[in-house]
């Protein structure tokens, strides 16, 4: 509980309506997209600048109170939720874009702006802002940097990390930081950008960055790639890519999913197929339309039952925005949706599926799988009930199965989502004791009183979930 | 001085003829090529496998020994260079090829692997690993990730960074740890793969790195635009970016060095000229031939007074050759040669260059620039005689301003070349009070006792560069 005493400090900061302890704004900000995960702050604060953050984090230091910075909540790891209680900070109304530079190719940006006006705004310059994590439409920039966001275009362009250039952060000890710039080469000591992308504002709060942008491609063409057998999907992946051709999206959904997803849409997805690609291709048109066709005979060559390419930008647009609707369409099928983010080396995407498989029918679960199988990047997604604890023992217990097989397969416990409080107790599978050693100690050397989102990625001990019933 | 209990734990470890500790070896291992800075160790070791690594470390913490680990030598920062005695511990037995995955388009390498040999073993498969630093033939592939080293097609392809998925290293406590993987997406934590990148030997030892792979480019063209005056050349930079083509290479040569250049060639580059332009695109024939048209009238509309379009391969790796032997051609000049490397966004290009330019003058030195205009990264090196104290002195302070200038224009002191001795005076310009007390937690974190590599990238204080003489 925070005093009158440090509530008056901080309404003095940020403004009376900006600083909130109404029962029902607490219970609005004790959770995020991650079901199972709640836990109640003592206040809500919603600075308006780097400074009013900088003023809102010296009182936290000098009151020793946590905080939880909080972009729009978006994310699958438990990593907003408060479970230390003490202050969430929200950056919504941080939602400038600051400058668009077309000489440097670059976008200033605050950390409440919202992932899809940044493409909005740059493409209207044909410029480009490449990554787009499933939740562009309502996540913020500031949380796609604290948790490295990837999305659809992750195999051919990379992720946020790699469009990050330049950060000002404000430091657990409230001193303000700039590092980067625009400028494409710097090594100027270690490389602080890199490291807190993906830091889940565990060791510093972003206030600003700058991104790089590159030129917008002309064209862009998509294709759906209709399978009777897993195996030979895979195959075409490997293939494509043994060809030396990187399409800029390269999905795939299981046949659970191209079910839910076609009942959802209904825009005449086979629901008899064991598995569809999405494939697209960007760039300029005379080179993408000679890899689409490249890409459709590997696709025959690897006993494709039916290829469909998008013949206009709407048919292209109605394609992306069913598998970008997956999760939507999954969780509309039980009151709990675990969506999950074991990611694999490509070439091991088909023994992967095979050992999703395994483990659902094994624990007796409903568990679809979607993801980018150019990354490797897979989305088994579980279809539950929080309140039926015995079937959520056993949920937890075929994820754990999951990270296992895809560690064991060469690859990670999290691709894309951030360990959060939910992957925590599984880090060290991937990391290592001396991996974790490593990681308390950069924690403790930014963060020595713990007070920068407490509880996340560093796991007390329990390997398993904390159920919290929200029925 | 190490006692000869040390000696014989080493000479156990790497074997007799892998612990050196004659004079002329301790000479041979005290300097880089980073002129006027040189320190003898008090051994050097061999060591052959990660096993060797992880037992020398061992011995080293054991006894509080530094270890400073090296490749070529070939960095320009005084990297390498022993100044807290110890162990130097080369890693050029350790260059083997582990394996190149044609599925995952990975390359998985040790340390002393040279990055031309990485170039070549890839380019037979047709893949590419982009990151070309000047000195890529002699320069090994633990040095490039210690330095994060850029070169030619940084701009279009990024740095090494980019292209580091996972290492193996051993940490000062000696334990190995192993980051990342065959992995695009990975999220699982800190980034210690990144941070790693351009620590510069100080966090960890690298034994083992799996790097990114793309697709080679089938086409390569190169051109020349010269330029009676440097603003029309940097105009040309500017506006090139900004009709949305990004080059795979963009270079800058002032008339001093293509004066010396010439000479050292005699490729028939005109020595009248204020600047020229080396311009490079790759990537399929037909989108190649469109950029170069396009580039050729971008410079004509900025008064090139001159473009020629190298028009066989002979031709262009004869363009290239001039570019990347300028360091050389310079160098012939004067005894001593100081090759820096400021960067500013691409943007400041000109005021940069002016700067330079200005500073020069009224220090009355010869300094020549040349270097990476698309990314704005420029290599000013000044012809001088470390013997000549009065001269060197005079070197310092304009360095000094040009870094000055360089923070000014929003750049930073050091683009690829790394921070080591020469730049620690100046890292605070940079990354200001905050950030140099973060790094130092971090340094601390990782290597409480300051073992590996002491006396690189933090100063004591001084700002002024330790002159011995090596004439």
């Amino acid at each position: 509980m925070l005093s009158d005493a440090i509530k008056a400090e901080l309404r003095a900061i940020v403004g009376e309506k900006n600083c909130l302890d109404r029962q029902e704004a607490l219970v609005a900000y004790s959770y995020d997209a991650t079901p199972m995960q709640q836990a109640l702050p003592d206040a809500v604060v919603m600075p308006a600048s780097t400074a009013e953050v900088q003023k809102v984090v010296q009182v936290a230091a000098r009151h020793q109170i946590p905080i939880v910075t909080r972009g729009a909540g978006s994310n699958l790891c438990g990593g907003t939720v408060p479970v230390g209680g003490g202050i969430v900070m929200s950056l919504h109304r941080m939602n400038q874009i600051v400058e668009i530079d077309e000489q440097n190719l670059t976008i200033t940006v605050q950390p409440g702006v919202r992932t899809v006006d940044i493409h909005q705004a740059v493409e209207a310059k044909g410029l480009f802002y490449p990554p787009d994590p499933g939740s562009m439409v309502i996540s913020t920039i500031g949380g796609n940097i604290a948790l490295n966001s990837g999305g659809l275009r992750g195999l051919k362009y990379g992720t946020t990390k790699d469009y990050v250039l330049g950060l000002e952060a404000v430091l657990p000890n409230g001193e303000v930081i700039r590092t980067g710039g625009k400028l494409m080469k710097d090594v100027a000591g270690y490389d602080l950008t890199k490291l807190w992308v993906g830091s889940e504002g565990t060791l510093a709060i972003i206030t600003e960055a700058i991104l790089k942008l590159i030129p917008k491609p002309t064209t862009q063409r998509v294709m759906l790639a209709m399978y009777a057998d897993m195996e030979q999907a895979a195959r075409s992946v490997s293939d494509i890519i043994a060809n030396r051709i990187i399409p800029g999206t390269l999905e795939f959904l299981d046949q659970g999913t191209i079910r839910v997803v076609e009942d959802f849409k209904q825009i005449g997805l086979p629901t008899d197929v064991a598995a569809i690609l999405l494939i697209g291709q960007d760039g300029e048109a005379q080179i993408v339309d000679r890899d689409m066709e490249r890409i459709a005979e590997i696709c025959q060559k690897n006993q494709a039952v039916q290829i469909k390419v998008a013949k206009t930008d709407e048919e292209a647009d109605e394609v992306m925005t069913a598998r970008r609707s997956a999760l939507a369409a999954l969780s509309r099928m039980r009151p709990t949706t675990i969506l999950e983010d074991a990611t694999v080396p490509r070439a091991q995407i088909a023994p992967m599926v095979a050992a999703i498989q395994e483990i659902t029918d094994r624990f007796g679960l409903n568990i679809c799988t979607f993801g980018h199988a150019g990354d490797g990047n897979l989305h088994p997604t579980c279809m539950t009930d929080a309140r039926d604890h015995e079937e959520i023992e056993r949920v937890e217990q075929a994820f754990e199965e999951i990270f296992a097989a895809a560690i064991d397969l060469g690859g990670t416990i999290t691709g894309e989502h951030g360990v959060g409080i939910v992957k925590a107790p599984y880090l060290e599978w991937k990391v290592g004791a001396a991996g974790m050693e490593v990681m308390k100690g950069i924690k403790r050397a930014f963060d020595p009183h713990n007070l920068l989102n407490p509880g996340k990625m560093f796991a007390k001990e329990s390997r398993n979930r904390v159920v919290v019933n929200r029925a």
